[in-house]
């Protein structure tokens, strides 16, 4: 069993069960690029649903669309909402036109979930009309942008979930490192030693500074222009309709959303969306440099620093028995790499807008949503599998503090730059230990005020000068 | 009916029907990034068929595997080649291991075809082992980067056919257009003529170069470091392996491969991957600048440039009745965005190589087959859908030219730059046509020299000095 | 006449005008990359002399430091301060050694400085020591990442003027173009009315949302390390060195610093860069999307969108007479695509931290100075030389209203999309105005009617439904 | 004394030594921007030289140049080709009007020689005019680009040496370290035996092949559109131009020139940028990597890898004394950021080509000659102060060998992975040697047939199995 409808192209015949319509389809045909479609980001759907019930409650509000209709179009978008509707969103995330495509997606869904509540055919537009009545007051340069940014609002949600608990891992990790006493290193040199735990706890409040940073940008989302329609002069709309959607579209969603002071320039505006990009390149930023960090501490066995030991998942090496290797924290790193890319996608698309709109932002979308989700996995991986279950080298690392020299510095305010300079060189010249030099051959210090300078509290939170 | 697999985690059941075994299990498991398993790439898993069984061809000429055992691997890498296995190539394209889950999977698959050809039950590794056998002489570190270069070389040919027959709809658009005479513009601003078809052209010239930067980055894929093993140093591989299997690998599939000079430094390597990304991006970059042009031109109707039409696709908006976007454009705009993005990626991960290899291999690989196989559909799509149907608006482009000011520069030779600059700014001011204040009010030229110098052939190939 | 000093790399004779020392000339030997000196910037000069003052106030405070020697030392400060020795200051911006050379340099001219106010010679260290005096208690790790931020906080104030200064420049214009009628445009295409004034003023508002950016990204600037010493353990530092020296710089300054809670964190930490940067990219995609739609605007004259003209500034072409070019949004957008490529050296950077450090911080220092001097340039150029003097084309922006097709948008309430559409696509084929259509032929609307709907204030505010 | 010249925007006062003219002094005041004039690449002005040389020849030879004025032009390119004006070329590298100011800045001071040579004033432009006489059909679009390219290949030759001198270094370096036993290392993990020298032969060789990417990129860059004058019609020019200012370009330089096939294509191309960029890019990411491993086998001296020792240039740090860091490497690190973001910066400006002309070249201009420049000084450096003085620690390195775990890799063929990776995993529980494992405890090996395998030559070129 199917239907028929038509456009300006011609006519399609469309299977019963189907609720899109032939804009839809044209769209579907037109857009075939990633092959990931729109409710690959259940959000995305779900936004949709409130951005269409929260238009359709002030129209009706407004008396611009019958009481009648804008209740089964509410009831439609309930449906949307709720996510019974999931594989009836078929657009590929990237299209043209700027989320046309998605957004009559969305209006023929839901008119045909209106048609069928009222006892209508799907189809029989006549009585509720995609574009007259489910889109009414509105616009693709409208709708899907305030879609896409409640969509991010409510994704960003598990993002952020995921980076606290990666923080609080480490920070538990930093707690059972505290009494492990390392070597730090600048310029990959020895350098001056440290807690392990002061180290793991450095990564979590990294990671918590990050929060705060998504959760800046994600505030910045909540401005949008509904109402504005198709250039942000709210030509179509009813007198008093954008603020009345919007008091709906909050009550609704519980976002205290605002409405944008200047709609002309916020219906082109894509800098929220660069800003929460520049965020997540810069948490992919310093992943790397965490999972950078995690590698190198792991390194060796014999051959590396050995500090510390990762979670062993799975063999590997395919020839090299025994071999076990950093895969969580290797994934992490491309995980970033890939973000930092869409990155410059976002700038790109987010450059390319041009007078009254961008029509770039299904690209845009598209990067966001595909970073916010590899990162999240991957940031929940590297929590699971890896940070929680990584043990310290206690004895390893307490030894190369002790074998090392440059802990010279913390001799430094009693010797002076330059003679603890020649000691130094002394000792890198002949394998001599600090200790021979500066104790038993030069009887510097006494070894009573050896061992009060190189106690482990004194090294690893050298506060008081002697 | 299911078998148990073991490795040093413990022990996995797995159902019979499946191919793969407990490490493409623990893979899999591991590395959830992007949810795209690598068969959504056909020819990496063909690729990966070819080089394990030019390895096992190889290793059975040098009696270092068994005939019988070899010439089974053989059968079960021909089913693989023949795509009978794409269900069983489950690992995430993004994976940390540098590919090792992706070797064992083959590995596995490949043994347990081996064994049931050889009568056994899957998983009687004793019999066909995926280490011991599959993998005799190989490492991920050479299998992968090997499978990889040959999916991409085999990738890329319809990717190259795709910007050839964009290029050929291009030109034949130039010779209908030849007689087209419209202004060109610099700086967007009025300059001197030209004929529509040679604009066409150029965008066909400028995709033929594309093809050509894209086949000398191809071959440049054809250099490998197949038995080079875990380091290039060919440790557990037979002697005289690399060569012989090489030589089969070329052989099997046509293309002329050649074992790098320097193995050591060929493991390591992804520098002919950062060569193909940055083509890619070029082809990009050209793309985006091309498509920006369509777009200007067809922009208007009524309040644009208007030279040119493009075929309407779908209502171009839910908002403005009638409209109609340049959706195919748009989008390959953003496929263009894309491809650039994830350029900067192949370069991050390329970048992160350290010591003895490239971990990052799978994000590059993810990277450049994403970008590969969008850009090909955007660039079919721009074809088929825009290219081939675009119409020209012969005769707004010509009264744009006879209206125009810059064509003063026509002039330039007889009347010297300082009379002419003097003249356009007259008729700037004035509004005037060049022809009122050349011909009619200032008497510089006769009419019969201005039809000479105003012909459609000297405007749009103007050789000849009067 | 000249000093010899000695590192132990051997002895180098200095000319007794110059006041830095041995480590300086090391540095400036080592690293030639840009050819830019450090004193190109000179709020970093100034703001290692406040660093360098508060720590030598906050050792004098701790009495670790001879008062009379920290004095001395604090008149140096002063004349660093004041900009007295920005000669002295010949380090390249990028350089190893994670600004080592830098902060050796200024240790140096300050402890000559000191040296020759208290009655020594120039070299004299064993009075005045650029080491064991004028870096007490503090390394390059935190005395070159505070002075650097110091000198961002400093820089950034003018470049915020410029933007403010833009916005303004809009906004006036904003008010000057508030009657022109002009044809809203989305994907290129004709869409609805609406005011000139409404696009400028769309500009000035999106500039405003960057100083808010920026200012928010400063304002991270503020959390610094200093008294972190070496790895963030405060190592060398006296008792209380760290509260204290960041109170001084602050009463110094006046801008309120904050010691940050977590300073192994800090020390390698290079987040609010990252951020910094992401922002300045921000702001150069939004200019590259408004300098475009201004040289759009512009083009023409008579082949093009012709709706406003800039100032002439200079011959347009060497070979075309009378034509003038957008040079200066042209300049802008370049300056853009400048911002935009450094963003991306930033990212690599700030991903390249080890372990306690980022030795890549000379880049992003040279990164992000050279964005911000470029770009301020860029936006004041844009401003004075270019916006200021725009006017507009009111007639004919008005005609193409009068004349468009997507005006008919204005009519979907009463006509609805369905027959809106069709008289659109009549409109196009039979090249008809609307009004022909709608008022004369199909007699949709009386005359008086039509008045009302298309209005003036009706067309650029369309409130009220009819 | 000075002389007046004027434009239409007004007269200005030249000092009387200045060779320039209002024209290249309004694109002086306009454009200010990196603050780095033209002249700071000196190359660009010879080339400049060049390109007006060639231009004049071919206008002399057909006639439409007088021979007297031609000649007298030829002489001022001839003092310019010597480096004579270097001074007198200042406008900014960053410019709006695509590179109108520098091409005017050339013909005026060409003219203004030309002028002087015949025994007349500056400025005495009836004569010989900078636009009528220098300039003869030629415009920017076709010069600019000329010169660039040729500017380009000039300087590219040094940039070439630098990069072959450093793979010479390289090569040095893996000939006196090949008998030097090291750990080679895959995911930074201990893998298998290799020689030092090996690694040092396989950085030369991949810097070998940048070599040849940069001469294919610079290869492409001989194809130009001199002749195409402003959009690739040839308007202007005389008949026969294009070919003959070719050939005569291709004699005074040496270079074989080749002359677009499809003027309008090659005049808004700017596809021979973006490849050479690409490759400046790749060669970036190679050096990454490779200081990032010459940092990491440097690391130590007590708590890392500590396999090499870089030169000591400066004391390594301010606070830690005898600390010596390996600055060189890190400032090329640096370096690479800063190309790679450059990158960027080309391939947005390539992007924003639009219809006939690329009006962004003048930054990517910027962007190539800095990255070149910039990368040539780091290469140098690192070989110099880097490569040359690196000295090994083979003992140190040895010992890791055979106190790895890893080298049981070699024992595969012989024992199976199973056994080898049971063997691995008892050695890394108990600490204890494979030897002991193998030889002293199981018994598997004897002590002859140990020393068989683990001889130098096999572990570093295990070619034979058993």
């Amino acid at each position: 069993m199917s239907r028929t409808e038509q456009d300006f192209l011609g006519q399609r015949e469309i299977a019963d069960d189907i609720y899109y319509g032939v804009q839809t389809i044209r769209g579907k045909e037109n857009f075939h690029i990633t092959g990931i479609p729109m409710n690959q980001e259940p959000y995305f759907v779900k936004a949709l649903g409130y951005v269409k019930k929260a238009a359709a409650m002030a129209n009706r509000d407004l008396g611009v669309i019958d009481a009648r209709v804008a209740d089964a179009i509410i009831l439609g978008c309930d449906r949307v909402i709720a996510g019974d509707m999931m594989d009836q969103f078929v657009t590929d995330f990237i299209q043209g036109g700027a989320g046309t495509s998605t957004n009559m997606n969305a209006n023929e869904v839901i008119a045909n979930l209106a048609l069928e509540s009222l006892g209508f055919k799907k189809g029989d537009y006549q009585h509720v009309s995609p574009n007259d009545h489910v889109n009414y007051g509105q616009s693709t340069n409208d709708t899907y942008p305030t879609a896409f940014r409640l969509a991010l609002i409510l994704r960003l949600e598990s993002y952020m979930t995921a980076l606290r608990q990666l923080q609080e891992a480490f920070f538990a990790k930093g707690r059972e490192f505290d009494r492990v006493l390392k070597m730090g290193r600048t310029h990959l040199q020895d350098a001056v030693p440290m807690s392990l735990g002061a180290e793991f706890r450095g990564w979590g409040t990294t990671m918590g500074e990050e929060v705060d940073r998504i959760s800046e940008a994600r505030a910045l989302l909540r401005e949008i222009n509904l109402g504005a329609t198709a250039i942000g002069t709210s030509v179509t709309a009813a007198h008093g309709y954008p603020k009345l959607a919007v008091r709906h579209l909050s009550a609704l969603t519980g976002i205290d959303f605002i409405l944008a002071g200047d709609l002309v320039e916020a219906t082109s505006d894509t800098g929220a969306y660069v800003q929460l990009s520049g965020v997540l390149k810069r948490t992919a930023s310093k992943l790397t440099k965490i999972c950078n960090d995690i590698r190198l501490l792991a390194s060796g066995p014999r051959a590396g620093f050995n500090e510390i030991n990762l979670p062993q998942l799975q063999p590997g090496s395919s020839i090299m028995p025994g071999k076990v290797n950093p895969v969580i924290p290797e994934v992490v790193n491309q995980t970033s790499f890939l973000v930092i890319g869409l990155d410059t996608t976002v700038t790109l698309a987010a450059s390319a807008g041009q007078l009254q709109l961008n029509v770039m932002e299904p690209v845009i979308s598209f990067a966001l949503f595909f970073s916010i989700r590899t990162m999240e996995r991957a940031v929940n991986s590297l929590r699971e599998n890896c940070v929680v279950g990584i043990t310290a080298n206690a004895e390893h690392t307490r030894n190369m503090v002790l074998n090392s020299l440059g802990i010279v510095t913390v001799l430094k305010p009693l010797l002076g730059y330059k003679q603890c300079a020649e000691i130094a060189r002394e000792g890198y010249k002949s394998g001599k230990s600090l200790h021979q030099i500066v104790v038993v051959e030069r009887k510097l210090l006494t070894q009573e005020k050896w061992d009060e300078m190189f106690s482990f509290e004194r090294l690893i939170n050298p506060d008081l000068i002697a």
